[in-house]
């Protein structure tokens, strides 16, 4: 048992936490489930827990379904510090996964982290406080986990960062056929299978802008240095360049499970036989292109919240996901969520070195100004 | 002074000794050329003795016309092996580098290798040394650079190494068409600028088959796991791919400065402003394919003396050398070089676990047979 790695999955009934409890079942001997945390599926979540037997649980529901059981619900924040916990992962979504983040971090864990808004949003809190309490934050997005495998043993910084992006379903339609995409053929995405606010925000671009600030923070990387380029195959996960011109390129098929074995395994690398190996037979062509910032602003608009910093990135976040969730319902059009996100962006009153409680009312208040904007109410 | 590397340059006057004395130029404070060793041009030798004023320099040619001088005249092994030397790069041609290298591993230098033929033909004895005394091999080809470069920080050897091949200029002929090629035809190289005996084993496909069985030695990778991949536009070096499927490439235009300079720099990396950054606004198209044997069969015939090893791997270069001189001295045609190599192989009575005099006579044998099989004499 001694060698076991204690895991807890928060967000475990996700699209990454299914997936996460796919890898940890494969190597029985290396992790264990200590915790799971779920919001919404209470199903999946009562699977999941006689599945794993885990001794700590978190539910937003109603918690008296799950009792009689041998287990403790804790709070996310409980969990993520708990000593017994060696690896936290924080595959929550939105503005959920900061709280257990920063917990995680202060109790000096190693943060398998897949919650964009953790670093997006708090950055600068989350990557200070990791810090000075020593806890590794090993990024689980394949585009990061990418970066930071061809940086592993390097002595330099590097000087450039080039993230990929497939360019999402849409990448070459005009804005005005932008203006009549359906949510069906949004939530189609050429290369990934994701949860679908990840999938609307991969047809706007607006995911990749959150990539780029997530790599400032995680690589400690100026906004000028970070390049995005639109590779459609979805093969190469990132690229970095170093002070002598070299480059280094990660490619794998488009695999979430591999990004998160990494980081559960790192330094070390598993043998999983159900990660797909390329095949180079079939593999003919891998293409690159500068992204259109023109017909897909939310990606310019991300990287100005990023570049701008305080508590623009919160707000960009904020309305974003509401927007998101406005275009999944039908009541607002694709080319929308962008107009609507800048709208906010620009009324926005900055506050500089944010807490953590101005950064969530900021997030808040974008949120509800989404709402009045398109006469609806916050719930 | 404290910090400064003593190089050695053998071989300082071809293609690889020219450009890392170009690269040691541009880092005074780093590298002093402590030894020169050429083997023909005199003049170019000359004017590099007076420019980096070298303790040690070997020639072999006529000593009398380089006298006079602050320099002692020592024989490649002696400069390879002194006391005060700390890198050896052994650019010396063909079966020349052999002795030297072996020298620079038994007195445990770190050796920046750009011979093929010491690997090719002599990888047992050559790595079995440098592991013994504990010196370090620094490929200086771009392939086997980027594989050692994608290693780097990897806990775990890779389960497949991918060589890249631009192809050569001939790439998409039939053997009909290969049947004409010219002298000047095969000299004319799309992406790399190299010597004209590269320059047609590159033509061949031989060059990279010789490369397959230095990365069989370098890397200790059985030959089932290199693969060969076609990709012309020689942007991308080499690849690795790991236990999970994870696969890193080191990608930067053709230019051989980059792998000499951080082969003399490893394990930092060197800002050198001559060396060009990738531009992603120009590159657009990656492409690869698997290497056609049948249409190019000096790289099959590479792969099979590799796998057979002995001293099948001498005999392949000897012939190899000769053939190609052959062709560029327009006494035998482009697909004479393959017929003869394969003829010469297939004659060959080999040896096991050969001694290095044992290797050089099959060489020598080589040699000698393709001069009977053409006609020629051997001098």
């Amino acid at each position: 048992m001694g060698n076991i790695k204690q895991v807890a999955v928060l967000g475990s009934t996700g699209s990454i936490g299914r997936q996460t409890l796919e890898v940890i079942s494969a190597f029985p001997h290396r992790f264990g489930i200590i915790g799971l945390a779920a919001g919404k599926n209470f199903n999946l979540l009562a699977k999941q827990i006689s599945q794993f037997q885990p001794r700590f649980v978190h539910f937003e529901g109603k918690k008296a379904r799950l009792s009689n059981a041998e287990y403790k619900f804790l709070s996310l924040e409980k969990i993520a510090s708990h000593p017994d916990v060696d690896i936290v992962v924080v595959a929550t979504s939105g503005k959920w996964g900061l709280k257990p983040t920063l917990a995680a971090v202060k109790a000096g864990k190693r943060v398998a982290l897949a919650n964009k808004e953790s670093l997006v949003m708090a950055g600068e809190i989350i990557t200070s406080e990791a810090k000075r309490n020593g806890a590794p934050i090993m990024p689980v997005d394949s585009e990061h986990s990418a970066i930071w495998q061809c940086l592993e043993g390097e002595t330099q910084k590097p000087t450039k960062i080039i993230l990929t992006a497939s360019g999402g379903p849409f990448y070459h339609y005009s804005s005005a056929q932008l203006n009549k995409v359906t949510v069906e053929q949004a939530l189609k995405h050429p290369s990934w299978r994701m949860g679908r606010k990840v999938t609307i925000d991969s047809a706007t671009l607006m995911n990749k802008g959150l990539e780029v600030i997530e790599a400032h923070w995680l690589f400690d990387m100026p906004f000028d240095n970070i390049k995005v380029l639109i590779h459609p195959q979805s093969l190469v996960h990132s690229m970095v360049e170093f002070i002598d011109g070299s480059v280094k390129a990660q490619l794998s098929y488009p695999d979430m499970r591999l990004p998160i074995q990494y980081a559960l395994s790192y330094p070390e690398r598993l043998p999983n036989p159900k990660l797909p190996k390329l095949d180079w037979e079939t593999i003919k062509d891998l293409t690159f292109e500068p992204p259109d910032l023109d017909t897909f602003p939310c990606l310019k608009l991300a990287l100005e919240a990023g570049r701008r910093g305080e508590t623009y990135p919160a707000v960009l976040c904020g309305a974003d996901e509401i927007a998101v969730e406005l275009f999944l319902s039908k009541r607002i059009k694709f080319t929308d969520i962008a107009r609507l996100v800048g709208r906010v962006l620009e009324e926005h009153q900055a506050i500089s070195h944010p807490t953590l409680e101005e950064i969530l009312t900021a997030d808040n208040w974008a949120r509800e100004r989404v709402m009045q904007l398109t006469g609806g109410d916050n719930q």
